[in-house]
């Protein structure tokens, strides 16, 4: 695997030229953060990312987590590279002041996500659900628990995991069984089995917070009554060691496909003492506070894996000499020349940089609502939500589709070779399968769009996405451009609102189609928008590659809307009519 | 892994209801064919297949293949169970009556191969490649060789093996640098290292028979200086045992994402005794007659692994309790409804569904044209080679390419669950991996299509097939259908027809979306068909699924060409225009 690069002057175009950051931070009252710190804040990542993260990735891929005698060690440098994580601050890039943390706004949070996750997915995936749970313990857990947990939590002292899957209950929380006894204290006991827990345990710290939903005794059936309690792996004592262990322990680690240097956990929670976060059978809202921050992180994985692969692939077909390109002879003094000149490597290549570029841009938009979400006036910040509850879906199931599609375009540049784990390529593949499974299949996400954000919403978070996305159109100055965005953002906007009309099954029968059909077409919007920005850059390889890469956009993969859009008005019946006999003509 | 079951009832409607079977036979004069004893060949393939090979696939990824002391051994049960192939007389199937083999035609040859290849990819691949050196063997090696290899590659006494690979030339074969130094007594010292050697080496049999490109010493540069040398690893004694060792070793076998179970061998000849089959500097047509073989049998293994994906998947969902179906509830005495009966759910069982279909009908329709290239008269066997030359690329990239993206769909369906190795639903996605890279990446199997079978041809090729199509669409019986089926052939026809007229520049930028144009066009046809035979079927379960999967495809899967087809014509210019500089920005 070639080395990771960070994209910084990509990054630095759709921050400062696209999203125009200082001005944005000015109207939040963020003053401190000009392009200046930003920059410096992304050249720190960057070489954290590359000169720490990503040289551990495919060792770890070998090594694994291992489980000895009820213990998870991860592969060799993990647990040294947290250390050095935590110590340089990175952990606490978005925690809250109060608790030590460093307040950055998310538009200089994210880009430095994006570097661990193309680093080394397996590594970052502790971190990241560790910044979840601390969203959720921040909004949702009493002041006592925040004093005992928070900070080290922020620091990276500690970390935090999700414990919500049960082996009968994953989409279908309702199905859950673990359950919560009162103590006299106002504590409770935990007993029920847990699956699916990354980072359950590992070597990283002393201590493990888990945020366990579980059924009280008096509970309303389904997910009307589920609570969720914060459970330590050990007790903290007063001075902030740690005291007496809890009666949590690892069942089993899970072999997978990829993420094999993440434990995936078997959690046994057998009478642990967890302490209640929120309210009484509260726990669900507590949970998709999590819960959605986790579903961005996880588009945010697939970006990762797509710019990964996009740079092993164009390292390897700059580099790998075989046959005359098709246009003439390219490297007379070779033997043949470099196969970035045969047109379909191009079409490869082009897809995964316009994929990569498009899903870049996607999500520093995204994280620019977050700013908004925590900085902005109330009237600001609720249109902020508004928008971010739309396009969360969107991001998580695109994003990560996006991240296998493409990492499999990397392994197909290399050919056979792309096959030998030795060059990583095919690991991006592995690695990536799990973010369009985990936070919610993507066919969930799917149904999330278009029921509980389109179809049951009054239509307020479509018109503030469309307005958000005509407001980009709005600043354009190129004025065809602006037209070819108008109308793609019109003509997503007729179908979608068209769409509202139709029936829960109909819904759910085109759920899929409707998710990649707003991608294809939001992503459209957001390159016809960037190339206009790019017209104005005083960076030649901006300039003319934006344009060329809206261009190839434009014409090779924007028509990919058009095969779902066939589909959105075509009903469910196709799909209700067949019989369980003819499934497999028994 | 839900336990594999051939699906003889659909290959049966197939071969004989849709391909009319009985009457082929007829007309090739292999009366000894008769229903009855295909059906009885199937019934024991089936057995053996579900028995024998499927239950040592899961176990075999796990363990794989090993390197110790210069020897490979295979998982546990696999060297048996090929014993046992080879004592029931399956590795005979297609080879000559001159040399033991049982002449059997493809059509019932084919079937039996898609159940191995659906039970166990990694088992399969050793026969399948032995296959094709028994091809290239018979068709091009001389007497003296014939006599003293054929037959006990045909009874699978010894296996075959293809060292075509090295470092530095895979696609581009003119590269590669093996060297054959003559002898007086006229073999060859072959010296130079091979890569990517499947079954280079294994602990199956007590030979094995290398067939090695290299070049001559007076040979002419380039893909016009190779000749084919067929070096055994052991040279055969008069009495037909095993004699002296000839040095050929495996330098090391590789890691890699998927078929662990099969050893991928580098293999370094060195002053290795060979036999020269064919002509000298002939070596590449040698080897076509190898390779086209071996691209229809990588081919079906895309459809192996898209049917044992399905079957998975498909037993998953109906037994995976997980919420209640929008339509309503389905099993009020359960806690939640089988998935099965969630709308995208069945989109994803349908898409499985109608591709394994589609592609099994394909694949045995170009086995009934290898039947008449076999036993047909002189005029047909000319236009069934034509038919084949054509189809080829198509059945290998379309077939492989949608082998990952059906077996990623079952992974999909599982969800969490299908990320776990012990379900060995990601294990078909790892296996289904390589067969888009084998035999030529889809890639160029997409450029073989559009420039030799397409552009560079007179146009023999493209009627011979339409026509073979069309003869189809003539049988059929139901007007709407087959005003359809004309009109998607006609559209199919008059484009690549067009496309004829491009250079070659715009030929391969288009050439992808060329290969996916067609297959998605003549699957429609073949469904169109097909769904017009089943109206007369007297199995009620085949004449409703077919016409339902039918719709399905056509209104959900057809529409994907259109994507492809706006490609068709744009040229590569957006391809090429992008600068070096622009790819990252430098």
């Amino acid at each position: 695997m070639p080395q990771y690069i960070a994209p910084i002057k990509d990054m630095q175009f759709v921050l400062h030229d696209w999203l125009n950051l200082s001005e944005h931070y000015q109207k939040l009252g963020l003053e401190d953060f000009d392009q200046e710190l930003v920059n410096e804040i992304l050249q720190q990542g960057a070489k954290f990312a590359e000169e720490v993260i990503a040289p551990l990735n495919r060792e770890g891929d070998e090594q694994g987590a291992k489980l000895i005698d009820g213990n998870v060690t991860t592969p060799d440098g993990f647990a040294e590279a947290y250390k050095e994580y935590v110590a340089n601050g990175w952990n606490a890039m978005l925690g809250s002041a109060d608790y030590e943390g460093q307040d950055l706004p998310n538009t200089v949070a994210v880009p430095v996500h994006e570097m661990l996750d193309s680093a080394n997915l397996s590594w970052r995936l502790t971190g990241m659900l560790n910044e979840s749970a601390i969203l959720a313990i921040t909004k949702h857990a009493n002041d006592d628990l925040k004093r005992t947990y928070l900070a080290k939590l922020i620091s990276g002292e500690w970390t935090g995991t999700m414990c919500l899957t049960e082996p009968h209950a994953g989409t279908d929380l309702s199905l859950l069984s673990t359950k919560a006894i009162p103590n006299e204290d106002g504590s409770f006991n935990i007993t029920g089995s847990k699956i699916f827990i990354s980072s359950g345990d590992h070597d990283w710290t002393d201590n493990i917070i888990h945020l366990v939903l579980a059924r009280l005794p008096d509970a309303p059936p389904g997910v009307k009554g589920i609570s969720l309690f914060l459970t330590p792996k050990f007790f903290p004592l007063d001075d902030g060691g740690i005291g007496q262990r809890n009666s949590v322990t690892v069942g089993s680690i899970e072999k997978k496909m990829g993420i094999k240097a993440s434990p995936t956990c078997v959690m046994n929670f057998d009478g642990a003492q967890g302490f209640l976060v929120g309210e009484a059978n509260n726990g669900l809202a507590c949970m998709f506070t999590m819960m959605n921050d986790a579903r961005f992180q996880v588009g945010m994985q697939g970006l990762g894996i797509i710019e990964a692969s996009y740079q092993g692939a164009l390292t390897y077909a700059r580099e790998r000499l075989q046959s005359r390109a098709p246009q003439g002879v390219q490297e007379q003094n070779k033997k043949a020349d470099p196969i970035i000149h045969q047109p379909d490597v191009r079409r490869m290549l082009l897809t995964q940089k316009a994929i990569a570029e498009g899903c870049r841009a996607l999500a520093l938009l995204y994280a620019q609502q977050m700013d908004i979400e925590r900085f902005g006036t109330d009237e600001d910040k609720h249109k902020a939500k508004s928008v971010i509850s739309f396009l969360t879906p969107i991001v998580k199931g695109f994003m990560t589709d996006m991240g296998s599609e493409m990492s499999n375009l990397g392994v197909q540049v290399f050919g056979g070779h792309g096959f030998i784990r030795e060059w990583g390529m095919e690991q991006l593949v592995r690695d990536a399968r799990i973010t369009q499974l985990y936070e919610g299949t993507n066919g969930i996400q799917a149904l999330d769009l278009i029921s509980r954000k389109l179809a049951r919403d009054k239509g307020t978070m479509l018109e503030d996405t469309f307005a958000l996305f005509n407001s980009k159109i709005q600043q354009m100055t190129n004025a065809d451009k602006q037209t070819q965005a108008t109308e793609l953002l019109t003509e997503w906007f007729a179908a979608a609102t068209e769409l509202k009309q139709q029936n829960a099954v109909d819904l759910a029968g085109t759920a899929y189609d409707f998710m990649h059909y707003s991608a294809y077409c939001l992503l459209g919007v957001i390159w016809l928008s960037m190339a206009d920005t790019a017209e104005r850059s005083d960076n030649a390889s901006i300039k003319s590659g934006k344009a060329n890469t809206c261009a190839f956009y434009l014409k090779r993969l924007l028509p990919r809307k058009d095969g779902f859009k066939t589909n959105l008005f075509n009903g469910a019946d196709d799909l209700m009519v067949v019989s369980d006999a003819e499934f497999d003509y028994q």
